[in-house]
Parts: C-alpha cells; structure tokens; sequence
C-alpha cells in the first residue's frame, strides 16, 4: 500500500524495477520481433499479432485488455482499477506499429532482431525498428505498471491503456474510434509516451506539438507512356508538372507560398525564443551530426524555432518514369509526390490540404490531370504550462534524471494529443526517453538501454507523484 | 541470278517472301520470347542468348557469323560475299536489345511470349516486347536475304550485318568496338532499320535524327534518413533541391535554360517549314490519341519542328523518400533523376554535358553535394539530300508501298548513324517500318503484321535497286 509519503513507498517499487530488467528487456525484445509496419497491407497479420502480443502482457499484470478491431489495424484497450474510487484515472497512450524498414541493406543488425549493444560512446543501446518509436517506449510504461502491482498488488492510479496501430500510417481509424468509444476512455488527463528527451541526462515535457497534413498528389499526363524521342519536346512531362509545383512551394526565403498557409501562426514570444537560445542548440550542434550545416527553412530563425515553432511543407517521397538500373528514355504518363505539412498553433488542417489542392490544381496544364490522396491530418498543439499535473510530473522526473526537466516544444506531430483534446476534453502530458539519434524511421533505429530503465523508473515516479493529491 | 531487269529478277523474290510469311512469324517470335533487357544487369544470359540465336539465323542463310565479345553485351557481325567483287558493299545495322518491361502490370499480354492479334481497326498487328524496336525491324532485313538467298542462291550486294546489344542503354561498346574493327565493318554505306514510317500507307526514309546525352544525377543531403518532425525545418530536404533543379531547365516559354544549350542550333529554314506544315500533323492531330492538345515545348512551333527539329531537355525518371503504399514522413538522405537531351544541328554533346553539370552544382547547398552518372552522349546528324542510294532507297520503297516514299526528320535518337558517320565515314540510309502508335518502350508495344511483310519486301526491292548501279 502507498502510504502518505509517496517516497517511502515508492523505493521497493523503483528497487523492483532495477531487479527485473533482464526480464523486462526478453518482453520489450518479443514485442520488437513482430514485424507490426502498419503502412503495408503485407503486414496486416504482423499488427494483429503485436496486439495480441500486448493483451496478453497486460492481462499478465491485471489489466482487463482486449483487442479491438477497426477498419484497420485493431486497437488495444486495457482497464485497472486504482487502490481507490477517487484515485485519478489516466489514459496512457503509446503505438505498437512501426516504420517500414527500406532501405534495408543500410541496416547493420536485422531490424526485427533485437540486440543490446555497445554504442561508440560506450553506453548500451537496444537496436531495431520500432525500439525507440514507439514499442520500447510504450513498455517502459507497462514495466512500471507490471513492479508497482508486484511489489504492493495494486496500482496506485486507476489506469486505462490505448495502444494504436496505425500511428504510422495516419492513424485513419483513431478519431472514429475515440468518438465511438468515448466514455470508455475518458480519464482525467492523458499520459503520451512517444517523444524524446532534451539530451541523455535531461528529460523533457513536450508543451507544444507540430500538427500535420498528409497529402499524396499524382500528376497524369499522356494516356501512356511515351518515347521521348518521338514525342519529346510535343508531349507534357508530368515530371517537369510536378517539379515545378514542388519547386513552386517555398519561395526565395525559404517560407511556405501556399496561400493562406501563415493563418492561425503566431510569433513565438521574445522571452520564450531567448528561453530557447539559452539551450545552446545551434544550427551547427544540431545539424552536424547529420552531415549538415545550414538550416534549411524560413531565414532568420534559430533552429528550434524552426523545428518547434514555425510550419513547413517537405516532399517526403517522389517517384516517376524509369527508375531502375541504366536508363530509359521515356516520357511517363504519370510522376507523384508525398507531401507533408507541419503545422503550428492554429493553423487549420482542412483548409491547408483544400489552399494545397487549388495550389497544385492551378499549376496543371489543361490537358493534363491531377488526382489527391488523403493521407491524415490534425491540428498542433499547446498545453496550459500552468497545469499542475505538469508540475508534478515535471517534479517526479527531475527526482530520477541527473538535470531538472525542461519544457519544449517538440517538431513532430501527435495527433492523438488534439484528438484527445477535441474529442475527449482532456489535456496531455508527453514525456518520452527518445534521444536526438535514434534513427526514427530510419535505418539502425536504436534506444538507449538506459531510456528503457530508467523511463521505467521515471513512471513509477510520475505516477506515484499523481497519485497523491 | 539477278539480270540486268532487276523487276523481272525480283518478282520470284517478292513471291518467295509471301510463301515464307508464316515461317518467317515463327522466327520472329522465337527471337522475341527471349527477353534480352539490356539495360538490367539481371538479363545479360538473355542478352546474349538472342546474340547468339541471331547468328544461327545468319549462319542458317549462310552468313559467315559471330558472337563477338565486349565488356558489355556481345555484338553479333555476319559478312555475306555478293555476286561479284564489285558488287556494293552494304552494311546492315539493328538492335537486339528491347526496353524494360515495367510497369508490366499493365500488360494486355505477355511481353516476351508474341502473338498476332486483331487491332482494333481490323489490322493484324505482332505482340510482345521489342516486336517494333527493334528485333521485328531487323528481322525483315534478314528474311529479305533469306528469300534471295533460297530464290537465287546469292544475295545482289555484299552485306555486312552488325546487330548491337546495348541500343536502348546508351550503346556504351559500340565506340569502341567500331573503332577496333573499322576495316571489318566499312562499307559504302550503312541501313539501319529502327525508324518509323510516316503512316501505315506511306513509307519514309529518316534524314535527319536527334542526338542524345543521358546524365543521372544524384543529390545528397543529410548522411541518413531524417524524420520530417525532428527535422523538419532546418533539415535541406534533397527532393526540394531536386525539385528545384528540375523546374528551372525549362523556361516559362519552354526554351531550354542551361548556358549555351543553344549553340549550334539553327533555324529550319522556312521553305522545309512550310512542307512539313503540308504534312498535316497538327498539335491536335499528333497528341489527340495520346490523351493531350497542348505542344509543351517551346512556344509558337509546330509539333514536327518541336520533335524533328528542336533539342529538348527531359526528366526521364526521378526517385527520393517513400514511395511505398501508404506515407512515411521522411526527410530522405538523397534523391537522383534520370534526365536526357535530344540535340539537333551542331550541338555538343560534351559540351552540354558539363555546361548542364556546372547548372546542377550551381543549385546545390553549400552542405549538400551531388554526384553524376553518364548514359550515352552523341550529336544529331542530318544526311545529304541527294545521294544516288537515298534516292534508289525511295524509288524502291515508293514501288512497294501505296503512297510515295517521304524524307522526313526524326525526334528520336539512333547514336550508331552519326558513329559510322565519324568513325567508319560511312553516310547512313535510315528506313524502318514502324508506326506512330507502336507504343515503343511502353507496355503493349506491338508492330504491324504489314510491316512485318512488306518490310521484308521492302529490302528485298532496296537491295535490288541499290545492285544496279
């Protein structure tokens, strides 16, 4: 039983955390072995099976857990109550799907074979798809859960799980399985385990979110492909349709020219920027381990508040004509492009991805044709600093970390953080152990060994501190 | 034995060719079945596999013949002495090499197994992957000596045939294998038979063709993949920078923007302007069964001079990010196009190889870098109008076809006829009996069951002429 000094109670739980990590670490390795790639229909069963593979972990511990089909890949939805009726209830959420793995000759262990191994710097890593984004971050979270009820029986929170599998792949069937199943989980705040620390020894709140739009447009031209010998110089190219308009997205200083797409963005406060500057994150000591040197977007801004602070629109895949080995001298029919918005403060999902659509649809020729795919969307986000759940996670996590915890923005987006918040009335609290090189989707994706532990300890921390109001 | 009638000597042949028709579709079909891909090193055994079945077929009509090695696919050489030593030498070029196949789903048969089929229109037509460009060409030229040979023992000229591998992937060993075996291959003339007619009723000797320069380009951005929430922002994004590249070749008037592209360029002179409007192939006319109206290219000139007469710069394929199923926000490391230029009059292909080169490094960050691959580069050529062999060749074809014989430009590209121009100072006589909607490169290319035949007795009237001198 907690008792009134959350403290006292709280060491035999952190002590049984620290016995169990090699066990901890065989579950987190079972759960990255299943291939769950959620934006490939080959990986369907791989997804299916992830879930399972969660219920029974959770009903191991207590949860009342099930899966839960959608029109997608199925959710996870896990119950337990706290020690007592007016104990807090949160909702912790994490995603169990990954990023496909191409390419997969760049990776140096196997993706879905997990390992712990020794970094350059000497720390322990744990390699493969999906440790850092999002399973092994989601698991720290249940290994907290799994030593709490070991060591007193019980939670000290009532807790309900969601874990999602289509996190990767837009999440299609997220909102209308909140609404269908909103009273099921609603709880006083949520709990989001899926972003990065400030550096390896300062953990960090996310505060603020990047939205995102999706969208994937496809350019036709001639009704075949063409020899571009017999047509070229006549016929359009919908490569050079496509490039132009890609071209066509940003202007000379690096801003976004889709009209209207600067509505609903405000500069970030003087104090806040120069709260930011005082982090010392400069362009060359974030872009150098990447190979690079000059920030790429809007001129004039620092690089967090390019990456926190201000939308963009990047082209993340484009394909068209002949792409193989040597050379073809064809002129295709078709060329498309995935393309992503960020988006900041009040930015309105919806009429970017409609401003977009009139954007490309005015620079097609009219003899040629463009089809849209939707490929998500959702607003940013901004929490209340002045919450006092923040306050006390902000606490518990600055008690196990060697520097206090920060609150910052975070350049990726969550959508589930808006979601909860427009479906479910309720505000988020984003605490992740992710480190700046972990490889998300990319090759070599790895988690610190010491995220995994300690993470695990950092919530036992958070919620005993929830737990005594 | 040919007498001085060549008619009267000819007619046999002629009648021989039709009593040969169905035989000669066998042979053609097995040539076909064997899919020599050229450009895809997976397909190098084909390749040679289809050298090495054509020397059996030139062996079988009693050719001395070879499959001769280079470091890429083998050539094949024949030689076939003529009646007497006077005789004309002719030198007879071809392709055995076809294009890749993708996207193959959209195949309404399967490339590499032909067939005769009904076109819509109620003609026949030859299915299959290199039934048009070029082994269905070339093999009229071959059955045309076949039915000489069985008609008269002999054939009326000395005929060296080289048939080249490596045609649709920049012909990188034919330089060098024509420079090493000049005395071998130098006759008073070339045929080349990888052109098309004007219609299906009105034969045309090409005598002006396009140049070609092939470069693929390869950006480089960040060392890794990036995720575009981490990064997004402040991270170059390669494909932007490609995007970018690639919108700029062209200007709003569709003139060609890299330096000095247009050097050695000249107007077509007005009268050739004005017969080619005669030829009545309108914007409208040449892109309606393509699916466009609009001439793309540069403004005010009609679609013959675009494609006959103007260089063009095209993206032939482009590639970064994900182009999977589904979405996956990446900043990907690198993207690269495949990108060609067609060159008229006395444009040089070197050049504009490293003028284009010096545009593409212009464009690139200070932090990113690009790399280059060559494919292929050789100049336009344009053949004296009044050589005794051309107008021979359209007497002959004049004779065969409905319609008279046409001289007419050619968009594409067939880098052998300005090689034995330089190295072998052998002028080239390009005729081929190909048509406009043979969909060359594309899936379902077919040839015409009509071409096919009166091909055959094309030749065997050409070469009859080209005897009597």
């Amino acid at each position: 039983m907690l008792t009134g000094n959350a403290g006292d109670a709280l060491t035999p739980v952190l002590n049984r955390i620290d016995e169990n990590l090699a066990d901890s670490l065989m579950r987190v390795f079972e759960l990255v072995r299943i291939p769950s790639i959620s934006t490939d229909p080959a990986y369907a069963g791989k997804c299916r099976e992830a879930a399972e593979w969660l219920v029974a972990e959770l009903e191991d511990i207590g949860f009342q857990a099930s899966v839960r089909d959608t029109p997608g890949h199925p959710m996870v939805v896990a119950h337990h109550d706290g020690p007592s009726a007016n104990a807090p209830h949160v909702l912790f959420y994490g995603h169990y799907d990954v990023q496909p793995v191409d390419p997969i000759e760049l990776w140096e262990t196997d993706p879905f074979e997990p390992s712990v191994k020794d970094a350059p710097d000497g720390s322990k890593i744990i390699t493969g798809r999906g440790t850092a984004d999002d399973k092994g971050q989601l698991m720290t979270f249940v290994e907290a859960c799994r030593a709490f009820k070991e060591v007193n029986g019980e939670l000290p929170c009532r807790i309900t799980i969601l874990f999602e599998g289509e996190e990767e792949s837009g999440s299609p069937s997220l909102i209308p399985f909140l609404q269908a199943n909103a009273e099921e989980l609603k709880a006083d705040f949520a709990l989001i385990c899926d972003t990065a620390m400030w550096d390896s020894e300062t953990p960090a709140i996310s505060t603020s979110l990047r939205g995102l739009v999706g969208e994937e447009i496809t350019v036709q031209a001639a009704s075949r492909d063409l020899h571009s010998g017999f047509y070229g110089g006549a016929a359009a190219n919908p490569i050079h349709i496509l490039a132009k308009i890609l071209a066509d997205l940003h202007d000379d200083n690096g801003a976004v020219t889709v009209p209207h797409f600067y509505d609903g963005v405000e500069e970030t406060p003087a104090d806040i920027l120069r709260q930011w500057e005082g982090l010392g994150r400069t362009a060359d000591s974030f872009l150098k381990d990447i190979g690079l040197s000059i920030p790429s977007g809007e001129k004039d801004r620092s690089v967090l508040e390019l990456t926190w602070a201000r939308p963009t629109a990047e082209v993340n895949g484009i394909t068209g004509g002949y792409t193989g080995d040597g050379f073809k001298t064809v002129i295709p029919a078709r060329a498309s492009a995935k393309v992503s918005f960020r988006l900041v403060g009040k930015q309105d999902p919806e009429a970017i991805r409609a401003n977009f659509r009139d954007f490309v649809k005015a620079r097609i020729p009219a003899d040629c044709s463009v089809t849209f795919e939707e490929h998500g969307g959702s607003p940013g986000i901004q929490l209340p600093f002045d919450s006092p759940v923040l306050q006390k996670t902000r606490t518990a996590l600055s008690d196990e970390w060697p520097n206090p915890a920060l609150m910052i923005g975070m350049g990726g987006s969550i959508p589930v953080a808006g979601d909860f918040q427009s479906l479910l009335g309720m505000d988020s609290v984003l605490v992740g152990f992710g480190l700046a090189d972990d490889r998300l989707h990319s090759p070599n994706e790895k988690y610190a060994l010491k995220s995994f532990h300690k993470g695990q300890r950092s919530w036992a921390r958070i919620l005993a501190a929830l737990a005594a109001r």
